[in-house]
């Protein structure tokens, strides 16, 4: 047990993971999570894996040693804020945003002395939400990255020594980075993907040449990939991206640019410029399979077995 | 026994997953391949599901009933021409190119009367390319679209329901549509995706501040999922967005435009524009796993088991 009691405040995909995975790893002792959402208190007690369900964080985070707040980014601040009073002295504050800066401050703001503020994370995650579709599994192999204070004591740099061992024992593996550099990071590997699959998604939605129809029957040329993570928590995004503007806009600039000079190649017909960057893609992709980071399967496995509601003449 | 024998000009992951499909099948005889690739050769004759290889498409489709032309798009017209003195009266030639009106141009230019020319398309594939790539499974549940001429006699209607019946052998659902319908349903569902997923992959590829080691180790936050569709053989892709030039660049036109109001929307911070499109896009995801093309599973399925090269701590 690396931690006596642990509190996770908003308890979607990836609080019910973390709570899965670190039962599973016997890593905490008893669990309290706190959810605004009565549905998800109702999940939460029909999967029984918590041993406290409350709507107040300030109930959850009473006696834990380690609060985690998995809400999303814009929700950090309110939530910590209601929970401020009731932190435990000595316990380790940390998050799961995919946003460090704007979060990190939120909760700096309420977190009080004494108690030990690591912000974090998990770059994991699928395109499902809610209580019911975490797993003890999803961390396994992934990286978690903290952005701990530059100017921590001893006992802090114990705390966050802690935490990195608890990622550890769910199966991730943890990097430690400034916070505005994390947010230029996930700008490229994780914020601008979204933003580009929403908006082709929403593109194809919007054709009156094409129907919907055909765009779903025909999406296996290569358009049903970006619909995977298109189909990801809408609040949750609009969150990151108000909440990592400037990186992302910069991170999309920059894409605009690239893909503008690209549409002059096509239109001009230079061949050697596409063929160029083409084959330099390919290289990404394997160094990605050789960091563990995704199936060296074709078609990420999928076609292993025929899809559930294929249909076949 | 559908055709008794058939010819495979260009035997790379669609040729090869042709032939393979077809001999499981029992759909042909004997099958003859020509390939311009020494290596290719080399492979097929290693690998034995040809009956003939062979550098000269004229030799592959002597006696062929069917002929499939599965070469790059702007090599058919060539692939075609070099084969033309040899092609069997009564046969028919198809294609798999995922570009219909100009390669149905280069096709009929070289396809003499009495030879039956059926171009098609089936939308199925993976990233990887060459002739040991190909699977037996890879049009199970995916779609072939023909493109037939329009003022084709009894022979001809005989010829294009032959080479359905061989497709749906193959475990193919099949349509017919007319060919510049084609082009612009594929823009959208694989042309402006591959685009996209080779232009994301080059911007990351290209930034200072943030390392290619920084971008494959948290790749999982979603920019992994570009790079499958971005590691495709770059000659068929070259050939692809020259040979469909004006689709594509149409298409691309209102992606940007699209691009533009939701970088617009995040600027201003206006969530509630962020919020609606988010929501709508998880729609089409449904639909498209509804309508068998796509796995219903997380992640695709590929976290149900850890990746191959995975470390862990």
């Amino acid at each position: 047990v690396i931690y006596d009691r642990m509190a996770v405040i908003g308890c979607g995909l990836i609080g019910s993971s973390v709570i899965r995975a670190a039962r599973a790893a016997g890593a905490v002792g008893s669990v309290a999570v706190a959810d605004a959402n009565p549905a998800h208190r109702a999940e939460i007690e029909a999967l029984g894996y918590a041993d406290l369900v409350t709507a107040d964080p300030a109930e959850a985070v009473r006696d834990a040693d380690l609060v985690v707040f998995a809400v999303p980014v814009l929700a950090m601040g309110p939530a910590a804020a209601a929970a401020t009073a009731a932190l435990k002295p000595g316990a380790t504050v940390t998050d799961v945003g995919s946003v460090k800066v704007s979060v990190g401050d939120a909760l700096r703001a309420a977190v009080p002395a004494g108690v030990h503020l690591v912000p974090g994370h998990p770059i994991a995650g699928t395109e499902q939400s809610g209580p019911a579709s975490g797993f003890a599994e999803l961390f396994r192999g992934r990286w978690v990255i903290l952005t701990p204070e530059p100017d921590g004591d001893a006992a802090y740099l114990e705390a966050v020594e802690r935490l990195s061992g608890f990622w550890g024992a769910l199966g991730a593996q943890v990097d430690a980075m400034d916070a505005a550099h994390h947010d230029l990071v996930l700008a490229v590997t994780s914020h601008l993907p979204h933003l580009i699959a929403y908006n082709i998604v929403g593109t194809a939605a919007d054709m009156e040449e094409v129907t919907q129809a055909e765009v779903m029957k025909y999406s296996a040329g290569g358009f049903r990939d970006f619909t995977r993570i298109a189909a990801s928590d809408p609040t949750m995004w609009r969150d990151i991206f108000l909440a990592n503007k400037d990186a992302v806009l910069e991170i999309l600039g920059r894409f605009t640019e690239d893909l503008q000079a690209l549409s002059r190649a096509i239109r001009w017909g230079e061949g050697d410029k596409l063929f160029d960057l083409f084959s330099r893609t390919r290289d990404i992709r394997r160094g990605i399979i050789i960091a563990g980071q995704e199936s060296a399967e074709p078609n990420f496995g999928r076609d292993r077995s025929p899809p559930a509601g294929g249909a076949t003449p």
